[in-house]
């Protein structure tokens, strides 16, 4: 595996795996691997010829007050794994080579599907993230797109963005990648103490819940979303940003009786570490 | 040729010619092609295996009291012309292929470069332009993309999109076309009056006015800014919208005494018609 660290090295890499006709999946991470990302790039490399991982803690989607300076940075680790689990480059880019001018090219999707959820608190997130990812696809020209469930509502922004500015390649979104005890892997769970935790794990289980009641017959949003905020809020150390429930793929307003597929999501501090979470309610499952 | 009116059916041929290892050039325009379009087509024709030209009227690139429905709109005279000078493909879609979506994703590039000259009076005009030219290039895939020097702040908009956004591609800028007496070839031009056509010419004159003055040594920005407005002033008919000069390429406040390349601009109306026109003050030329 390749580390590369320019924009001009990977153009001329990828510049020359396209000549041969070879398919290209890319895998976009903030770096500080764990499982979640390491089955995204096992697909990756499953399903095309030559796999880019990108490792690129993204300035512009962090808010003012957010944790970019606090997020974990683990190079050598992220390419010992990335290497494993059969990446061919491990794209590393400083800021300066991701954002070349003074000032900004953005892409931006518009509607509820960036407003709610996430979008609410984190107003210039989706922004930041459609853009960046433009930059990627157009540097790594993939076939296909690699991206983790547990980021839902990114997965459903950056589907639209596909599909609104028609990008040639597919996105895949890829099944949460859980802890023995249900906890959702992800890189801000290093910032948890050992109590926080032990409690963060209420989140599946509310989920869980909310999933078991569904499947044996429950269909009012309402109801649904109620069960699993009224489960998170029995743990003390819990403190609710969101739980919410949108139509897919749009994130439009519930049903009020489920008809179509839902996202069940939820957003949870424990201490200063906010963890999000999701179950997909399929009608037709 | 083939006229071609989807996106599926665009996107079907890009495949194929891809495959194959051919180049593509892409020839964006708003239809209503003229001799300034023609010479875009044989440039990308000339320089390319396969020559895409799109023909598409859009309309998030008009501000609401602009010409959006006057604009003329000649599709057999277009595939005709488009096909004399080599085009493979003409690609005529509505308005509801190229936007698929009830909200927009919209690509922006920001910084003075969209807030001076036609930016200031057209506020919501630059993002329309690069957002449905992000929607050609993913759909043409093209490896040169060719633009008129005459939509000069669009030409350097452009390349700072393809800069920021790491598109695989060329931006090629072609020469003004002009009519034999000067005035730059314009699909607006149909909107001027036997009187206002002939007035018109002043455009031209006076850039050429300043261009010599610049080529004779003259320096001072103020000054080949005044000698330009002041010749177009001699003309009763005209109404000056700007004439301006900035520095090139990020279109930033042009230096008092010039070092480096700059752009001087017009924008003049005729009775309801709006004309611009250009030149380049190479200081190495």
């Amino acid at each position: 595996m390749k580390l590369v660290k320019t924009v001009a090295e990977l153009q001329a890499i990828v510049k020359e795996v396209k000549k041969s006709g070879r398919t290209i999946g890319l895998v976009p991470t903030m770096g500080a691997l764990h499982e979640g990302h390491a089955s995204l790039i096992r697909a990756a490399h499953a399903e095309n010829d030559f796999t880019i991982v990108s490792d690129f803690v993204n300035p512009t989607q962090f808010g003012p007050t957010e944790d970019l300076d606090a997020y974990p940075r683990t190079l050598d680790h992220d390419c010992e794994l990335a290497e494993a689990m059969g990446a061919d480059v491990l794209f590393a880019p400083s800021p300066k080579e991701m954002y070349p001018s003074k000032d900004m090219t953005w892409v931006e999707v518009t509607g509820d599907i960036t407003k709610v959820l996430c979008g609410r608190t984190r107003p210039i997130h989706f922004r930041g993230v459609a853009t960046v990812v433009s930059k990627l696809f157009n540097l790594a020209q993939p076939d296909k797109a690699y991206f983790g469930q547990k980021d839902a509502q990114q997965a459903q922004v950056l589907k639209r963005m596909v599909k609104d500015l028609f990008f040639p390649l597919e996105i895949r979104v890829m099944p949460i990648v859980r802890e023995e005890d249900g906890l959702a892997k992800s890189s801000r769970n290093v910032y948890l103490t050992p109590e926080e935790r032990k409690a963060a794990v209420i989140l599946n289980r509310a989920l869980k819940k909310a999933e078991a009641a569904f499947a044996a017959g429950e269909r009012n949003s309402a109801k649904l979303v109620a069960l699993t905020a009224d489960i998170i809020r029995t743990e003390p150390m819990s403190n609710i940003d969101y739980v919410e429930m949108y139509q897919l793929p749009e994130l439009t307003e519930a049903e009020a009786e489920i008809t179509t597929d839902h996202l069940l999501a939820v957003a949870v501090k424990f201490g200063t570490t906010r963890l999000i979470d999701n179950v997909i309610l399929a009608v037709n499952k």
